[in-house]
């Protein structure tokens, strides 16, 4: 483990890595290494130049069959799944850094979002049935999918309000109802959507009143209004659609795990999701870092005759980067661990901690990155544009962070009587240690005369 | 482990915990709650009553007392020491953590700076017979000591330019020069320094120009000036002296180790120090966090009929704080972790991690702490205003975090040749890609068109 | 115009100062650099020396006759004032600059804190005999007066919630309860207090409960219970008082425009003396910046052998500190000069802009200065410790800075109908120029598509 | 000046401003209300539906007709020019900041970047062949032009090493090198180029060496490789071409002012520009402002059942954001009158600190307010992301940030060795002082003991 693949990875975890840990980032590390970084101005252009922007570029297709000859599919299945490939979330986790590194590599090696939540989603909660016909073609990665929750008039900090209706007639639901993201419906690697709507609207507890189905994407019905650019990237091939659904048919067989479910199942889905997000974007922020550092020692730009490396200023930059991205992977790598040790609903304040630190670190990282490459970090001559865009989506995807941070915030005020009948305690103590010693008495722990 | 004591103590941690370091954690706790915290005004208040502004309160030796009875003496000694109790730097930061709830708590267990150093200094690299005479009597906490090595005229991020002489004289060393900080003479308890000198000013290396001396602080010749104030603190009892030395003359046997080793000495002695002031403010961030959270709630200061913990801003103040200590603790932990299994050496990354990033997020912290309490939060009424001027003090202590982040940085710098070799095989596999597929070649990898 | 006494004035102050101005900036500023900031160490060692902590320095009353006697006495005082030397806001807003410098050179030319605002108070609501008693002593400088508001069981940014009872018996009022702040008791110099408290507390109208008082320091039934500190700082001589009025009786005449009209006097008196808070914290922070310039060039302490001020990190400091003093100052002199064009009530949001932002920066640029002192700059051999704890101080006096952007951020709010109104009518025209042009329709200006 | 138009000019500002001002503040408010912010999302449209990328768009032409016959063409030459129509540069920013509400605006008042620059450019260092022949059509707007300097292998911020040489042969200059941004050659509209190069490569005078070009963008050997992307954007009909220059060949009469005279040039250029540009991402940030506000009364989206602008959190940073943009605005406003007042020269150190402050507080500023809008923010359903990537462009354009701070930062360096001798001053008559009154004496001024 002292090659560069490791580099990164603190001592406590590298203890924990297994032998199939270290094996498997070993050689996503060489995969991404040799096939995807040297090729990323290629699949750009490639997209440019097909002439035909909704459809997957053939080098994604030839990456993806050498990474699944390669072994290097699906390793992100946490390990209390069947289909896993066995690594623990932190062992996964380290892989998603490296893979983080490209944008897409993620996806070369089938663990990009939004299939990774989709196929834990499918994997927990389908029937057999279903996961025959839905699943395996994803694990395979003969089929993409993809995932509708937002809509255009919702605060998509708040699902409950989630109003796209699904109404059941005879045998079929009928949907009906307007969807903001989830992959472009023009591509037509694209199958299905996971899709959540509101089934029951009328039940008196908000946490039943949604379900959540599978619309296969050629229904009729169906239309993309048009795709959602992200800071003026279209993302093709994938994108982000804008659907209308008008009376969409699907058989009653493509709910999941029955109605009024659909909370239960959201919440099964996004915790590791938001981790994987969170260490691919610490993956992005060190490739930043790298061209940063490489920039500092070019000797083509040499203002006042300096590297630009030589200014102090610049290397306390480079030094506040460092600690910056290690302290965020930290962060991550704690909360993976907690989700391996004891599950993900423990974890949960730890992802939040992921999801509200990271996000920000990466896009004052990446910014910072681009700031030492002068004009020409904006352009597509380092590929700096498109990580900070991808952190700044990062950033508001699942909510914006303070919603995340509110949560934090109000659970944590659930402790403040706790605590301050602790510090009426100590308000006593001390108010008979002061009789005792004669000594002045005042308030000091938090507590008012009276209160003690 | 899960009561209070363990309560932020990170899984993959707390699975490194031995049954000695559970209860030894469990017992600080204990011991600062019980016997610490209630008492911390009145230990203010004796200073001043006693009218003995410069002499140890009667309270403080109280408390020695019991924390010794209680086996609480000397845990921060690295294991490597026969004279430890045998935690690993991993396990004593978590007590270190829980000693910081009280800035004085450490001195109760005689694990307080500058003590620590001085003890892990004279039982590395003193003789038999020195550790008999200077270090055992700091051990038993039957005597005290201080360190000096700033002066006024040097810069103290450079200790290379340290000018206070040491010249031979027969069996005896005669200093002279003028010392800053270093625990105040006044106290009697303060039994020696240990000093840094100049003692070959012509040494061609300048490394080996220094020497570390032990100077009995009843020696003829020292005079303390003035004690300096921190923020308008006199911090007595032990404040922080500036010294004239004039013809201050001790016996050859007190040198530590030799002539000119006195940075092979400093080098072995920061280390863990450094960790022990960033696990302590992490605990002076918690409690200035719980006193935030006290504040929230309370019912007597409600602007506009609310509590202040109703007012969403500091739900996300509060959620924010939470974020950051946790994220910190993980930083210093890491570190501990790292010295454990691959010494300090290969910490010290690690270590200038925590030494940049945890005072700036303590002062922070600590200073929105403060605000939620309004007025009464800069008064004598909570003791936040102690904490943020230790964290204040610690921050520059040691150095500027500037000074760290300028090694950081220089250090990082020496991997660009490396990273920049191979951004150039990015560039050249991509091109040969590019020339195979037709695509646009363009510069993209931090290197030049006639860079490859 | 071209001394340093007005190097910091923008060009289009420059132009609006009349030779009055023009020649009282000039004498304050000799003042200040000649009597003044020569003495700033005596004045502290001083009160330290003669033993009687709450006595008034011998040299502050000889600096005060000295002020008096050069035509610099009660220069603050607003020009619609018949006590006024006839300055406007803007042009003492350069005087107060100037007496910034040193923390207490304002209280040399009676235009301290909280005397400023008292001397307003008094000039625009006593009575002529009212006047006669207790302002005029104030303005002659022959008595020090306080004033009393906040209270330690009430938000003291919701001064409606008062609750120290002012109850009237026969031609006397009594007065009963506890109350923060306000100079000590315990310098024999400070007359009276100028208290708020409430008269009236089932007044349906919350606004009309309160009143103000004139309650003289020897009035029978006050006792300061404890001077408050701040971050440790005594503040002697004159001090942060904590009292408890017990059936204190002041004859009806005390009152101060009539029962029920304490806001009415407070909105009055705030707004010019945020002003002069935020101007004086304008020079501090000059001062500072100088002494860090200072250190920039200090050939004593030279890490890595260069001077401090020949790292570019700290060439970038500086010039970050220069821009960020700049600005603010422009923010002050812009709400001063509004306040003289339309009034103190026209300028209420430029009075809370500079509230909010102008002790931000300070702190921040004076923790930055210290910093390049290293250690020293936390000790005595700097004012930079008293600055910041100065700037720190205003930070949350009249309220924290959050209170102030929530009040703010409400004003700011009302607009936002009127602003989403103009909205639709953008969204209306771009609807029909896109039907007209064929072009593609979307949501746009921040309605939805039914909302036009 | 009651309007919205005048809303945001404070009112030393309004004092300043002539009936020809406040006719055309106006004006340009209701064309840009009225004509611009309705067509915006149309005039994306057209780019992309026309088909023809680097053509301007037919609606641009419409709308700059329009302007022109309203007088509104050319409204930024200053004042000391004939062709000027007469505004101070203080006029000029209250009708820049007005422009900037739509990126594209200025260019519809023909007062765009780089026009505008070299527009004062031809019209200051011009002979009147050469004005009648390139100024003319731009000040009628028939024709367009760009500006070269930048080169790929030369730091930006030094445009003493540019490399692109011009060598005289008999009556022609010719042209050899490589060249980064510039508007783009394949809109038809542009027709030279002003292009620094290196003519003298040997003068012993570095600023000596280079001469500025007029080249008419159809000359034989210019080639664009490639325009250049900003973020993603190609920011067509414009754009940013990369060009190389082959044998290049001009008259000789095409020299601006004479062979080695770029410098002069260059200086006398670029203040005013840097203003335009910082008083236009004002306006934008009051747009993205105002954007910000409707959203917080958006009843569609409600979280926990609140409209966003009911959170307080959303409160304060609503405040946050409008403090900041006023205090911005009062900064570049004072450089405008500062430079009227004294000229360019003396307007130095107030165009950088406009330079560095302002669109540092842009990006801050819109990024909220994308946060603000949730995913949507980051769409093409606001004008937000094409705001904060223009915010981002200007604040690399004309040199990093860093490079602007430290110009400033050596320049307030120079003055530290006055303040030093100033500060011995204080500190040798607080020595007498000390003497005279028996009062400690300690170092204080930021002197040493032996110092003065």
């Amino acid at each position: 483990m002292d090659g560069p693949a490791f580099q990164h990875i603190p001592p406590w975890v590298k203890s924990k890595l297994r032998p199939i840990a270290i094996e498997k980032i070993q050689k996503v590390y060489d995969f991404v290494e040799t096939e995807c970084i040297p090729a990323e101005p290629i699949m750009k252009a490639q997209i440019a130049e097909q002439g035909k922007r909704w459809t997957t570029q053939p080098l994604m297709h030839e990456l993806r069959e050498k990474a699944k000859k390669a072994g290097l599919f699906n390793l992100f299945l946490p390990n209390h799944f069947k289909e896993s490939p066995g690594l623990t979330n932190l062992e996964y986790s380290c892989c998603a850094e490296i893979m983080g590194r490209v944008y897409w590599a993620q996806q070369t090696m089938n663990c990009h979002a939004p299939e990774t939540g989709n196929i834990e989603l499918l994997a927990k909660y389908c029937t057999s049935e279903q996961k025959e016909k839905w699943l395996q073609p994803l694990l395979d990665g003969t089929a993409s999918s993809a995932y509708s929750m937002t809509e255009p008039d919702v605060a998509s900090s708040d699902a409950t309000q989630i109003g796209c209706r699904i109404t059941r007639e005879g045998d079929e639901y009928v949907i009906n109802g307007r969807k903001l993201y989830g992959n472009c419906i023009w591509n037509a690697e694209n199958k299905f959507y996971i899709m959540m709507g509101c089934s029951d609207p009328d039940n008196p507890n908000k946490w039943n009143r949604h379900s959540t189905v599978i619309v296969p994407t050629n229904t009729p019905g169906i239309t993309q209004v048009r795709n959602l650019t992200i800071m003026g990237y279209d993302h093709a091939p994938e994108g982000h659609g804008e659907y209308i659904y008008k009376n969409v048919r699907i058989p009653v067989e493509n709910i999941i795990l029955g109605e009024g479910r659909a909370f239960e199942i959201a919440q099964g889905r996004l915790g590791p999701g938001r981790i994987h997000h969170c260490m691919r974007l610490i993956g992005q922020c060190e490739r930043a870092y790298e061209l940063a550092l490489i920039r500092c020692i070019d000797t083509r730009k040499t203002p006042r005759g300096k590297r630009i490396g030589d200014f102090d200023s610049n290397i306390e930059r480079i030094a506040q980067m460092r600690l910056e991205i290690d302290q965020a992977r930290l962060v991550v790598l704690n909360a993976a661990d907690t989700m391996d040790l004891h599950g993900n609903k423990a974890g949960r304040y730890a992802i939040a901690q992921s999801k509200i630190l990271v996000p920000n670190m990466a896009t004052r990282v990446i910014d910072e990155c681009m700031q030492l490459y002068g004009g020409q970090g904006l352009t597509q001559h380092t590929p700096l544009p498109e990580m900070w865009t991808y952190a700044r989506f990062v950033r508001i995807a699942d909510g914006p962070d303070s919603a995340h941070r509110h949560q934090v915030g109000r659970d944590q005020l659930k402790l403040a009587e706790g605590l301050k009948e602790r510090s009426r305690e100590y308000q006593r103590k001390y108010k008979k240690l002061a009789e005792k010693m004669g000594a002045e008495y005042v308030v000091f722990h938090g507590v008012g005369y009276d209160d003690i």
